[in-house]
């Protein structure tokens, strides 16, 4: 059988894993979580690494759990091994040194639509479609709404988790799931926009930059700044910034070492 | 007098609560606060409530406190009690087991834009307006702005705050204010749909996703997730969701009492 | 040389501080944070202000730190100091106990986008632009993104973050940045509406209520009714608050003080 997840890099560092079960609708079945979990510890421990895109074959983006396997241990112990397992997964996404940028060209429900949630960026197609559907059979969409609620305003997160009802890429960017919903056609440019973009920029300094976003976002004001200004500071002391001040000075392009940008 | 609340029940567990002091724009004198509290801790308790529709008589849906009732004793152990007391069946709304759904006629001013806010959903004539206006006669909307700002972005709940001005039923929409803007004679309708879709969903599975989701919001994202996937394996093992997740996967309609669905 | 900052007050308490280094683009080095600082502090202890508008000359609002002042000392503990002192600055705006109008009339950059952020509300011209440009230097705005993510959704604030894109002021409105983007030349106009209303409500209860928004934010939601509730009754106390809730009751203007409307 195939490769649960096809994992691909190219020489700039940019690694695409596209989730490769379309029959399924890409369902997060264990083979699945265990794919993904694996391929972001790799990528955490590989410093070529610079973008990570997550895409998926087929007409739907990610469907969310994997139904049939879950009714066939219907034991609590295994419910809470599998939820628990969903979410160090997602959690590693926002750990990852390196921004995750997820490419949703279908529809993503349930714990497909908390994935698009919990990645860093997203750019949707317009004929992607976004819902929380787990209600719909019974069982609410707890983990989903994790990052739901972290991106969407709280009473059009409410709406989509008691109605279970889909909402259109354009209602996904306008509410802040995605960033930018464009036609299907235009999915590939607009992720590589970002993707020329993030490869310009240091990877150290957006490996700091991003750990201090979700660890400031958790503080007090106050503390977020002393965070903040000390991170700052130590970014500063990075080769990388003192060139690239500098060039910026002199009015000239850094020059850093390729590996950088 | 009339009762200060009219509770209206149907036969599918719809309560709708129509305040009911037209006269005096609904404002949340004692009685009124007193019935709201009364009602709500009915209806926490009872198990055949589906779903709360807070509605309003007459023209305006509701004006705040009673400041004629204010100004009457003016002694600080006296507000503390009030503000106290009005907070409280703030948090009751918040706490229900079902959802809650305002259906806003007319205007909304200090703690009644504050009701709209802490409401789970929210349906606008676009003949509301709404205002946090306090500020207008010296007195800052303290307690209007903890949901306020909950749902709303910060500088235009600040802005509203400092210049206690309307904002239109679109704006609020826009804001996230209120889920949807609809015309006078669709306001029922529109309510009527969100109440069939969430009456078609599990009142258990509604009632710990509603807990799940206001608890998880109030903690760091790695603790969110703990709890939430506890939820949802505890979810897991009610019957609801094991017909309904073993419905799905059979391609039928799942079975549910008459009772959830 | 002239003045970094230039401070006009006029008879009704409305203070205007321009920041004066158009050739620099207006760059937070350390004698414009310092005299920041300076004169937040001294309008801090002055109970004749009522308002301030933070101005800048040239065509820039802001383009962040002074980066030639930032390499000229390569020291960790100078850095420290230096994002800390920014830091002190940005929090003392929010300290202050009058509403902070940025008034934006071009480019607001890193640490100039925050100050716009920080500000209590704030008005754009259509001519201004907004970016948190540091990565594109090499260093991650890390200290901006503190008000930022306060302010923006997240995804929309991680993509100008990585990016270091400019948005428009449109775009800006739109993701909570600013209040209101204007043609340039209904700048002034708007920000004296803003100001208007805000002379006309007591200071003492936009003092009383700019205080609890910023620190209800930071609690869960009972805590914050708590604290709020204490607010709004020891608000009520006020002279302002009994007159102006009267006035309300006889359907006539408060008589306050000229120094409070």
């Amino acid at each position: 059988m195939e490769q649960p997840l096809i994992e691909a890099r190219d020489a700039r560092g940019v690694v695409t894993l596209t989730m490769n079960r379309a029959a399924s609708f890409n369902a997060l079945g264990e083979e699945m979580l265990g794919a993904l979990q694996a391929a972001l510890a790799r990528i955490a421990g590989d410093e070529s690494v610079r973008v990570v895109v997550l895409a998926a074959a087929g007409k739907a983006f990610c469907a969310g759990h994997n139904l049939k396997e879950m009714i066939a241990t219907p034991e609590l112990a295994y419910y809470q091994r599998l939820f628990a397992q969903c979410s160090r997964m997602m959690l590693a996404i926002q750990e990852l040194p390196v921004p995750v940028i997820a490419r949703v060209q279908g529809i993503a429900t349930a714990a497909g639509c908390q994935l698009v949630a919990q990645c860093d960026l997203a750019v949707a197609s317009t004929e992607a479609r976004f819902a929380v559907s787990g209600v719909n059979y019974g069982l609410f969409c707890a983990t989903p709404s994790v990052p739901l609620l972290r991106n969407v305003p709280p009473k059009q997160a409410m709406e989509m988790l008691v109605t279970g009802e889909f909402i259109s890429a354009q209602q996904a960017q306008e509410r802040g799931l995605v960033n930018h919903a464009v036609a299907p056609d235009q999915v590939d440019a607009e992720i590589e926009r970002l993707v020329k973009s993030i490869l310009a920029k240091p990877r150290v300094a957006l490996a700091m930059g991003k750990e201090l976003f979700y660890r400031q976002r958790e503080m007090g004001i106050a503390a977020a700044y002393q965070l903040a200004a000390q991170t700052m500071a130590a970014n500063m002391m990075e080769g990388c910034a003192l060139e690239g001040v500098t060039a910026f000075t002199e009015k000239r392009k850094p020059n850093w070492a390729q590996s950088t940008g």
